[in-house]
């Protein structure tokens, strides 16, 4: 098993821990939380193997289908108090988003896409899968929160497995170092609550502490 | 015409009125009803044919598309009161189900897949439909509601298929066979409000008679 | 640069306009609005491009990426009052929709589709990206709206393409005249309040001057 796949699976694995956790809290079944699980966890991948033109991993590779059974079950022998669900659904989503912007990147890559592209298909990778576990459970996507900052750890972290490849300096780990700075990055931002200016630069009616 | 041709069409048919019914209950237009069924009647079959790297059909082969036209003018003239929509396109949605998670099982071994992801593929034709059409209109999906079993006849149909194949007792009709017995699952499984265990296995905080 | 990608390219500027006012109306970041406008933008081509089986444009022509830059720029700087967003929002859209049938539909037929599929294909790239921007910002998608047309001049626009194609009249320049035919239908028809009998015959639930 490769580096690669290791991490992907892992990737895997958290963001289906964070649909297996929304599942529980919107009170699915297991079966619902096992769905919503694989869907956040497979979804970024398919959507990247079907634009490389790849035969998507979780159909090809049965072991894919490991992690998203393995995280309902965690989440449904899980004790602890509902109200505690949303933070640990949140460093678990960062945990995918790290991983899979640094596996879409480089899949791009060995499939030949210039570094402009793959830095946009890392991006939509690592944030593929938590927008359709927000979109088919029927909430405001997180991506588009405006007080916090998702996409653009992602876009640091894409962009700077770019860089590394195409000077040569992407080491057999260098993957799980750009995942955990992204990762860090991502709950830094979270914890101090970092964001950036709002899409109407003329004024911010949605947050008084904008830096617009 | 083959078999499996012809149980598809069935297929797109029974899913393509749930759209068009959940269209007139909603009140949109006649176009509207003829796109939301089309959506819902072909969307599970293009997923798969992507997944499986085929030209999918619904573009491929025209004729895809008369089931969702018969269905939106079918539904235009049904006379009947809107109250009594939910209950009809909750039948003719077990209809899509029944059929699809056998066809989408039987394409993706026909293609060649392995067992676990054929059985996968067979469930995600089966509910891709629903969930697309219950995501663009903007509702809360059918395939997560906790006190509804939906997913897990689906499951077993594609299972049973797959387990036919590979001993080699499939025959012509074995297909219509297991999508009856989907069918018959779904609506009893409506009927006596069968459900299974939530996501959360040490409380039941929707429903005060859950299994759990 | 061909007169097909130009249009593709302003079609693609119309919608991401489109998406990034949505995001500014919805009070999310100028991150949010980029990617809004790039789903909007780039959406509906990257499902055409999946259908016909062609690698995404989007994602193999990188400049593909400027216009959804340069619109959620332009939606940034924008002066303006929030209130008055909804109607250039439908302007904007209409000139994406009008322009996206048109190459959805010559795209479908120069990779050698039927004429049926063409259409299709050329009403779901025209409306496809519109209603990926409506289902992710998590609002009810216009394409469903009862009391307008939307669908209804993007198909007109995709029947007039194909049998321009298959007559062989459509000149260099045809594609855009057509373009300007739908984007003038849209506009009247929002302008006038045109709209189509609804899902149901019998009766009009929710408008009380539906010609049904």
């Amino acid at each position: 098993m490769t580096w690669s796949l290791a991490l992907d699976l892992l990737g895997t694995f958290f963001f289906a821990i964070s649909g297996s956790l929304l599942a529980a809290q919107r009170g699915f079944d297991i079966v619902g939380s096992l769905l919503l699980g694989s869907l956040t966890g497979l979804g970024g991948g398919v959507i990247r193997d079907l634009v490389i033109g790849a035969p998507p991993a979780a159909f090809n590779e049965p072991f894919h289908l490991i992690p998203p059974v393995v995280a309902a079950i965690v989440v449904f022998f899980l004790s602890g108090t509902v109200q505690r669900y949303s933070r640990i659904l949140l460093v678990f989503d960062a945990g995918g988003l790290a991983l899979f912007c640094t596996t879409g990147t480089i899949t791009a890559l060995r499939a030949g896409m210039n570094p402009a592209a793959a830095i946009v298909l890392g991006v939509t990778t690592g944030v593929g899968g938590g927008l359709l576990r927000d979109v088919v459970a029927n909430r405001d996507p997180q991506l588009f929160n405006p007080n916090d900052l998702y996409a653009v750890p992602a876009f640091f972290g894409a962009a700077l497995m770019a860089g590394l490849w195409f000077t040569g300096w992407l080491g057999p780990s260098g993957q799980l170092v750009v995942a955990v700075l992204v990762f860090a990055f991502r709950v830094l931002s979270l914890r101090f609550h970092w964001h950036i200016v709002h899409a109407q630069g003329s004024q911010s009616r949605h947050s008084s502490d904008g830096v617009s």
